[in-house]
């Protein structure tokens, strides 16, 4: 509380913005990919983006459009797909932000609706020019291996 | 940033309080209809509310009864289900909001949870008298056709 | 609108920070326990919590940590396994608040994942030296019993 009195409203305003435009780059990520809106996932990442999963890092926009041209995405957008983020613990520090969750695909199979993988999720958020960006987002499988464990226990640190 | 300047600080917090009553709007739903509280749910929705569904409109509160009345809504029910919202991205516009996020109907069956209906939703709400209420919302079933796609694609535009 | 006319700006931003905060510990709560953070974890409820299960209550963080240590979470973990939790809805009432959301925990089995179980939650979260910390929790299986509906029925309420 004795933080709250030193800083201005103003300040406490700002940080609120800033926790919920990171809830909005969250919440926009599976409805750009799951329809192929090629442009509108663009714009939540950085120039420099990384986006490393289990199969290898992309890098760039150039690397995420390769990704959701890939046969895989290509098709589980066709059968009927949800890539469902879950509420994210965010960590503010200053220009940079780091939020943790849990990703679930869910795919729609012979009828019916599976959940093809579920990770654990590491943001690495940056503002630039005033919009909080994707710079790294990591993915690992939560099939017991202890790299996806590792995330989660990073929640609320620092890099 | 440049708008964050001219904009008052009570503008700025009066749009936090939105985006938050909004989540609770959308939060709220699921436990009013899993657990068969019509009057919780009416007060979620305007008096000339549609809820557009694969199986037709539903409309005004009268029509959100029928639908919670249904052999297959109250099977679910006795079965045991839940109704989940994911955080959703949300479009303020005046009066008016718009909200884009993933509903999934999970249920027990033998012993089990599934996920029977995977959908995207397009939430379009209203402030009446200090209030946000859904006027329409509009479910599609993420089962491959074009329809969920387009409403994933439409999330952060006015209609 | 008038109750916003009559409060200042300032209890206006302490209510939506109560809010994000109360987010916050939600979203912590998996991280914490699928990758056995005990500390984490413990850091998120009071000393004198309670967390109430079908299978009984567990009292403090002694309590909490025999349920991390008991063979069912001990293997769910090494499996790869998910609590998630869902936006909840939020009831503020000073230095209490109520918050009611789905919960789903994930495991993986035999290459596949699985909803192994689904609960109706309530939390009671108290603010202790300016945090806000679980006083109790309360998980009901959804599988068609009344117990969980109740839990439904009473978001927005408090005690």
């Amino acid at each position: 509380m004795t933080e709250q009195t030193t800083r201005t409203l103003e300040q406490r305003v700002a940080e609120i913005e800033d926790r919920l435009a990171i809830y909005q780059v969250i919440a926009a990520y599976g409805p750009a990919v799951d329809s192929l809106n090629l442009e509108a996932n663009d714009a939540l990442w950085t120039d420099d983006c990384e986006y490393e999963l289990d199969s290898g890092t992309r890098v760039g926009h150039a690397g995420l459009r390769d990704l959701l041209q890939t046969p895989f995405h290509q098709g589980v957008v066709t059968q009927g797909c949800a890539h469902v983020s879950s509420l994210p613990y965010v960590h503010l520090d200053g220009e940079d932000a780091y939020a943790t969750n849990y990703h679930q695909l869910i795919t729609h199979t012979d009828g019916q609706f599976k959940i093809l993988r579920l990770t654990a999720c590491r943001w690495h958020l940056q503002r630039i020019g005033g919009a909080w960006k994707i710079r790294k987002r990591t993915n690992m499988l939560l099939d017991g291996t202890e790299s996806a464990r590792r995330i989660l226990r990073r929640a609320g640190t620092d890099p």
